[in-house]
Formats: C-alpha cells, structure tokens, sequence
C-alpha cells in the first residue's frame, strides 16, 4: 500500500531558501505577521493533518467511489468527517481574507498544502480547489450582498464550490456555451441547461454547493463576449443565510473515470434554476479567469503532489527490495542480492523522479510566492513583475508539473516492477489520478498555446525576455564559480537554445501563426526544462559547501539534472524550428 | 466506445515492400508455399475474426474482470466463446509445425495476428501468447513422449500453457527461485512450492492447462544454474489422453490489477503436483529463453497493438470533434469552429502517433521475419545473420515498443481532452492495459541490460556492427537522392551518434560496467529512435515517386519523424556519456 509523507524538510528549504518568502512577502502589509517560523509551524500542522486524515483514505476512495442514488451524490467512507475535519482547522479558508473569516496567509502555503493534499489524496484534492477558486472570483466580482451571504461559508468549508463550465459541445472551446439565463425582474436570474465534468458537482461533504455558472443572456453577442458568469446555490439561503429552499439544478449523472474516483463528476442539469450574476453581463470569460488562473497553479501543484508521492515511494521500495546483482558485481555468488536501489538503472530512475519532483517544487512556489505579491504588494513595480513572472509560469507550471506527474507515476511503476500493477500497491493508482491533471482547467495543448500565442506577446514581450535575462545575469555571477561549473556551462547553453527558440517562435507568431502552434508544445517543454535546470543551480548555489545527507543528495541531484536531463533541450530545438508545412499540408481525410 | 480496425494496408505495405517477406523466405522448405498473395488472405482473415469477435468484447471484459470461485476462475461473458472461435478457425496454431496440427505459416504471420488480437482486446492476447510458448518450448526441448501428449492439443488450443516462473522473492532475479522438484521414481516429479503472477494460470476458456514451471531438484547448484523446467498440467491425461485426474496444482488468488482485467493474473500453489523434465536438469532457464525471447517479440507487438489502437481512435475523434480555431484563423467568427485535427498541436499529437506506430511495426515485423529466416533457413550463414538481428532487435522491440505503446495510449487520451478520461470512450482502457506491456517478460529496464551488457558483447559486437553498417549502406546509396535527403541526413547524424556511443558503452562495459548500467536505458531509446528512423527512411524510398493517399501519408509522416523526432537521439547522447559516478556515489540511505 501506497503511503505518504509530506516531504516537510524540502518543502521549507525551497520556502526559505529558494524562494526567499520572508524577504519577498516583507512590505507587505497584509503578511506582516508571516515569518519562517509561522510558516513551519502551518506546514508541519498541515502534514499532520494530511497524512493522518486524507492519506488512509486515499485507496480505499479509490476502490469505493462515488455513489449516485436519487439525485444525492455520497463520497466514499470518511470522506464527509475528512472535510468535516479539514474545515474545522481553517484549512480551507487558509489564504483567504480575513474579512470573511480566512487566515490571510498566503496563497503559496495553499499551494503547499494542495501538494500535499494532492500526494495523499489526489480525489479529495479537487473539492478545496474548486471551493477557493469560488471564493476567489466571489471576492473579485461578486457584489457586496453575495460576498455577505456566501463568501464567509466557501471560506470556512461549511459550503463548498464549483465551476460550471463545459458542455458537450463546449470544451475547451468556451465561446460555445449555450446555457441561457434570463432576467427573473427581480434581480435574480433563471438558469437553463446542461453542463458536465463539474468536478464536485453534487456530494454530501457540505451543507450546500455553490455553483459558478457561465450562461449566456438572451441579448448576447455571439462567442467568448456573450457569456456572464452566475452563481446558483443548490438550496436557495433562507431569511437567515442558511441552506433554504433546493433550487433546480440537479445531478443527472456521476462519470465513471479513469481515476479520482473519489471526486464527483457530475453532469448537472439546470431547470430554472434561480442565479445571481457576478460581474458585469458578459465579462464572464474574464472573470472565470480569476478563477482558472490560481486553479491551474494548484493542479499544477497536484501534478507536484502525485510526483512527490509516486518518488517517495519508489524510493521507499527501492531500498527494502533485493533483486539480483548490478553488472559491476556479476562475479559474485548468486545469493548475493543486492537492493534494487543498488542498479545503476533504478537510480537512474530514482534520481530522474528526485530531479523532476524537487525542481518542480520550486517552479510552482515561487509561481505561488510571486501570485502573493502581485496581488499584494505596496509598489506598482514590484507588483507587476511578479505578475508577469506568474503570468509566464502559470502554463509552465501547470503543462509540465502535470505531464512530470504522468511520467513519474509511470515511473514508479517500473520502480515496484511487476508489484507495480497489483493494485494493492497504490503505485498504479498514482498513474490514474495523474491524467486528470493533463486534461482539465485547459489541456497541457492548451497550456503551450497560451504560452505561445498570449504570454510571449504581452508587453511586448518583456514577460519572457526579463525571464531569461534573470537567468543571464545568475549565469554571469557564477562564472567564476568553479564548484558550480556542472551546471552554470549546461545551463548557458540551454538559455542560449532557448534564446533563439523564443526569437524564432515569436516571428511565426506574426509571419506564419501555423509554426508557432506547430511549435508550442516543445518549446513549453524545453523552456520548462531551462527553469526547472535554473531551480537546481540555484538549490545547488544553496547548499555549496553544506556536507550534510541533504546537501550532498541535493549536489547530486543537481548533477544528475545538468548532465543527463537538461541536455534534452537540444533534442528539441529541431522540432520547435520546423515549422507546421508538412503537419498541416495532407488534407485531413487523409490523415487515416 | 473504442473501435479497432485492423490496419491491414500498412501492414501488407510493410510485410511486401519494406520486410519483403516473399523474398525473404524464398529457399525455406517449410514456406514453399508461402507467398504474398496467400499471406494478404491470411492477415484479411484474420483481421475480420479480430474485428468481428475479440474487439466488441474489450471494454466487458475489462468492465467485468475475471472471477474466482472455489479454485475456478471465469473469464468474462463471451471469453470461452471467442478462445473456442480462435481455436477452431485455426490461429492458435497459425505458425506451428504441421507435425502437430499447426499450419506452419511463418511466425511472422502470427506477430500480425499478436499485433491485431492486442489492438482490439490486450487482455485476451495474453492467453495465445502465453500457449504459444509452451508450444515452443516443449518442441524445441520436450520428449517425444511428452510432445505426442501435449503438443497436439497446445496448437489446437484445446488447451492452454502458462511460464510459471515469479515467486514473491524471485522477479527479474530467476536465480532465487524456490519451488521444489523430487524425483517420484517413476518418470515423474511431485513439485511443491508457490508461483506468482501466473497469466493464464486458471481460467474456463481451455479444456485443461499446461504449466511450464522452474523448479529447483534437490541436488541443484545454488542460482541461475540450478533451475529445471518442468512441465505440470491442471489435470492429468487419461490413457485416451483426455483430461482425467485433478492434479495438485491450485488457484489461491487472482490479482486486482491496473489493466488487462479480462486476463486471469494467478497464484499458484503447488502441492506435490506431478509433473515431467522438460529438457536436462539444471537447463532450466536455457529452455525458459526459448519461450522468453519469442515472447518478448510477442509483447513487443502487444505495445504495437496499442500504439495502432490508440492512434486510429484519436485520429478519428479528432476527424470528427470540433472545437475552436487554430492561430491562424484567429480573426474569424466565433461561430466558425473547425475539426480538432486543424489544430497544428493536435496535429502534432496525431503525427506523432503515426509515426511511432508506423515505424514501430516495421521493427516488430523484421524481427519477426528475421526469426523465421534464423530458424528455418538453409544457408548457415543467412540464418546466423539473421539470428544476430532477432538478438539484437528483441530488447528494442519489446522495450521500445511498450514504452510507445505507454505513450501513445497517453496521447490518444490527450487528444480526446477531458472526454478522454472517462471511461466510455475506452481510451483510458488503452492506458492501463499498456502498461503490463513494461513489466512482464523482463522489465523495460531488463530489457536495456539485455541490450548493452548482452548483445553489444555477443559475437565480439558483431550484431550492433553489422546494423549499423548496414544502415551505412543505405546511406551511401541514397546520398544523391535528393528527394530522400530530408530523411538520409538526419539519419546519418543519428547513425554517427550511435557510433559513438556503441563505442563509450561498449568501452565501459569492460573499464567501468555501472557506467554502461547506468546509459543502458538512454543507448535503447536512441538505438531505437535510429531503427525508427531508418525505418522510416525505407518507407519514404519505397513510395517515392508515388502519388497516392498512402504514399503523400507516407511521406509526411517521415518528414515529421525525421524533422522533429530522430533529432532527440542528440538529447539523449549526453546522458549515455554521464556516467554512473554521481549515481552510484549517493549511499542508498540518502537517496529518501
């Protein structure tokens, strides 16, 4: 059986070390009181938390699933005192404001906490996600009487969220919508139609489920302009604010899933359903961002979180497993077996798994860290490069952390060999609950062409020009730097790559759009893996000189990334150079 | 719901103009009457009995699982109907001798129909595969005695064959395996002991089964060397030769696994069950390479299958789904969706998938051919040629091949977005069924050590040599074919790329063999990016000048293959000249 333990010590490294979060959160005068200290102090609660209450659930989710009966959608044992007991700790409201009841910390321990969450319990993972993702856009858009009477209970996981977006026809493709809403007159709304993969659509966790609902209004323009956002509850609120009347949206159906089984899928039906509008009429798709924009950094951290949990575990068998003998010791007497973490092959996976997960930890704090200034921070300036950072990260984080995740979970199934496929195990389920990450709030496809075709323009390009400049000017101050050598030389000559790769990617953006579409899903991967090699520089930076069993597994990992896997950009630069003519020339029948 | 149609014109494309199966048998005895003609009516055959009757039953059978009540296990509703339709239309013995009832087709014929049988329903392949090479193994090392009981009704498929060889301590490590054998005195053996991980090792689709157990006699040497294979069936032949006496061979369990439900995954237990030596004793793991090697082939095509399935599934769903427009149409009405396929990412995805199917099956199947030219060809010299190939080319088929299969079945779910996750549509089925395709017959990782510390020794390197030359030669050949050179030159500096790190490992092998341990896995991608290219080279050449739907697929595809994918040999190079001193340096301990 799978197990999990929250990789605490890593986590705080990358925080305090890394990140820098005391510095980077200093002037802030919502964080004032947010130090190291505070910060260990919630990630080793949240770890106690998390590996006693959501990890035992996590196979037993898994093989039980969600039940729909008569409407009334009931998760697996122990996931309803699961909730009970992750709200009653503040857990849910934890980055959310004060005024409506949350800690006020901020948002990367939320991130923290859904690495962990989605490590342990990827299923349960999604409710949290979807909830502050409500209360997020609640707080941006909602009026001041939906915030009074919703805000303060999505905070505290009494109730809990969801975002009703797609339709059969209307995937990844929004300007499809077809849910109508029509001015009731009394400043409500009737809502009809049908949405589905509305991830905690219906389930007996909370109280009541606040659905945020794209619709269009009978005056609406065509397309992505004509949609607004509406939030309809399940139960209408009483006089008193508390669950009412039910309204009529219902679940007609649960998928059946590849993975996380836990989480309910839900195909919702919406028969006049009673809704208020959020925001301004059709700046839906604009609102829905706030929304989407901080949900994908945390799948991007449940990509993290199945990464971490499947290399934990790998790691784990690796070193209680004895099979055979490595080649250098082919002499010896056939009983001597030796730890399978004794093969150079299975260290070679274990390292990629270490590479991979721990780099990526840092790509997705400092995405979180740096969401937290921008959001908060006193000067315009500072303010604004972190949302360019965040606004360049955001893809990366979400495409590469979550295809990271697939490819460890795979990994860590040749890790337990043949064990791997045995259920009982756990390693198999990781592979499951990893896809999901891939597909939802925007394909990885998507992911490369926002990166692609939106963040290279903005600003002119200054988002992933100041990026790469940043790594220039590390590159520059360690040359000298002897002992940081194996990584500084490799990572030149990735940015160089990268350099160009940009340059050329941005003139097709103009000239021959097809190339750049043609372009985006490698160029994501090799500038993902430029970051995640800056990541380990700087860990390497970190901890130079340190002889401790976490400095020498650092130096080594580091080692490992610079020569054997940050070389693969190179691989890629070809295929981000051939442009789209021989892909987009055979006529689609005959594709065949 | 997943579809499966045989991709019967590529693969007599393949078979005819780039294995040229016809000439490649010509002057063997026992395919006198082979020819391509007889060999398109075989492969339409069985395509419409795939088609027909193992496709519809995938996704019940993966629904529906296989059942165990009181020793007994039930395959799936339609199972024992589609095993007896298998049998009785005569593909169970489709490239076993005539002697024994086959019909003595080339063992090529019978990886199509592997190919076939694993694209529309994985799990049921397993049953064939695993008979087949009882069949081998008892006619290659098995008594005369034992072959006129046995042989006959394994090449009917009135019965089955199991390889009993994984004990819960004995994995890849053959040499720990513990079930004893005793001499009853009689001509026979009680053996005592328990196995694992037994495909096919009950089920209610055969009359009996046949196990093939590894098993220690009392006087063995310790390891590799001590093992005996001795054949055990379920029930004991009468004196008519029909199933009579239950033998003391028992189902304790059957596995809950990630995939492949339909295929029963056993324990075993053996309680002084009789059973006869196959072979010599002690020869145990010589006659078990006998099975082993043709099945790797086997699982190799299973990966094949896979790939096959999951491309034809997506390439249709893209065909058929619209959403959006691609960069290049951006300005158009909202309203103005297109097919998926019109999406240059999702092209790239699709082509992708071609690609390495394609170009995988022209591996599979010259190994295939090369392994009826090494066993039944007259020239001693031909044959030897040919068997250096198979060698050579087993660890890449099987490993490369079922990592493809892993990938593409990913793939094919990402191009189906979140509908791809649901397990209606049976691309999720695709993943998990692919992923055993890895694991057993030697882990993909067994495989690369198989290739480096194995066959690059064999013959003093005459096997990678006389490749690579012969891949050399193509190359000069076609130097001044200008229409080829998009393909030839990449595929020279791939092949220069090869040379050189055949060199480094072979190098390593004798100076520092972690070193060759540790790229083992990175030198089998790059070979087999290599053979994929070259593959895929031959096939440009085969349909240059043409003008058909095939041909202008055909050569696309290469372009996109030699363009954008062969080009990654030059990523992996640096990690097959890494070396294993960071790997190895880090005590096991600190790896956690």
């Amino acid at each position: 059986m799978a197990t999990y333990k929250a990789p605490v010590q890593d986590m705080q490294f990358v925080l305090e070390r890394i990140v820098g979060m005391e510095q980077r959160l200093a002037g802030i005068e919502r964080f004032s009181e947010v130090s190291d200290d505070l910060v260990r102090g919630v990630v080793e609660e949240a770890a106690k938390l998390i590996e006693g209450s959501l990890a035992p659930l996590n196979a037993s989710g898994d093989e039980q699933g969600c039940r729909l009966e008569d409407g009334q959608v009931y998760t697996p044992d122990g996931f309803p005192e699961a909730w009970r007991l992750f709200s009653e700790g503040g857990w849910s409201g934890l980055s959310q404001s004060e005024e409506y009841g949350g800690q006020g910390l901020p948002f990367v321990l939320s991130q923290v906490l859904m690495e962990m969450m989605a490590g342990a319990n990827s299923a349960f993972s999604l409710y949290p996600l979807l909830t502050a993702g409500a209360c997020e856009a609640l707080e941006k858009h909602g009026s001041a009487e939906l915030q009074a009477t919703y805000s303060p209970k999505l905070v505290s996981g009494q109730w809990s969220g969801t975002m009703c977006l797609t339709e059969p026809q209307a995937g990844s493709d929004l300007a499809q919508v077809k849910t109508r809403a029509e001015d009731a007159g009394d400043g409500s709304y009737r809502l009809n139609g049908g949405k589905i993969f509305i991830t905690g659509g219906e389930h007996d966790m909370a109280e009541n489920i606040i659905h945020l609902v794209l619709a269009r209004l009978p005056d609406a323009p065509a397309g992505i302009r004509g949609i607004s956002m509406f939030l309809v509850p399940k139960f209408l609120p009483d006089a008193d604010g508390n669950p009412g009347e039910r309204n009529g949206v219902n679940c007609a159906n649960i998928e059946k899933k590849m993975g996380i089984h836990a989480a309910s899928t839900c195909v919702l039906n919406f028969d006049d359903a009673v809704g208020w509008l959020v925001g301004e009429e059709h700046q839906g798709i604009q609102n829905m961002f706030t929304m989407m924009n901080l949900a994908r950094l945390g799948v991007g951290n449940q990509g993290l979180g199945i990464c971490e949990a499947a290399t934990q575990n790998a790691i784990a068998y690796a070193l209680d497993r004895k099979q055979g003998r490595p080649l250098a010791r082919k002499g010896e007497a056939a009983t001597d077996t030796v730890l399978i973490a004794e093969h150079p092959d299975v260290r070679r996976m274990l390292f990629t798994m270490k590479a991979f997960t721990e780099g990526g930890r840092v790509l997705a704090y400092e995405a979180a860290a740096s969401a937290d200034v921008a959001a908060h921070h006193p000067d315009d300036e500072t303010r604004q490069k972190a949302q360019d950072f965040v606004d360049l990260m955001t893809p990366i984080c979400k495409a590469w952390l979550t295809d990271a995740g697939c490819e460890l979970a795979g990994t860590g199934v040749q890790v337990f060999g043949g064990h791997g496929f045995i259920r009982e195990h756990g390693m198999e389920q990781f592979v499951r609950d990893a896809r999901i990450n891939t597909l939802y709030e925007g394909t990885n496809g998507i992911q490369a062409m926002d990166l692609v075709a939106r963040k290279l323009k903005l600003h002119n390009g200054r988002l992933i020009n100041t990026y790469l400049d940043d790594i220039a000017t590390f590159i520059s101050a360690e040359k000298g730097n002897d002992a940081l050598a194996f990584i500084v030389q490799p990572l030149g000559e990735a940015l160089d790559g990268l350099r160009e790769a940009t340059e050329r990617v941005r003139e097709a953006l103009g000239s021959a759009p097809d190339d750049a579409g043609a372009a985006a899903y490698d160029y994501l991967q090799a500038l993902s893996l430029l970051a995640v090699g800056y990541a380990w520089a700087r860990m390497a930076r970190a901890v130079q000189g340190e002889d401790t069993a976490f400095a020498r597994s650092k130096l080594t990992t580091a080692r490992f990334f610079a020569r054997r896997l940050l070389p693969r950009v190179h691989g890629l630069l070809p295929a981000i150079y051939a442009g789209a003519d021989e892909l987009m020339a055979l006529p689609a029948d005959e594709l065949a």
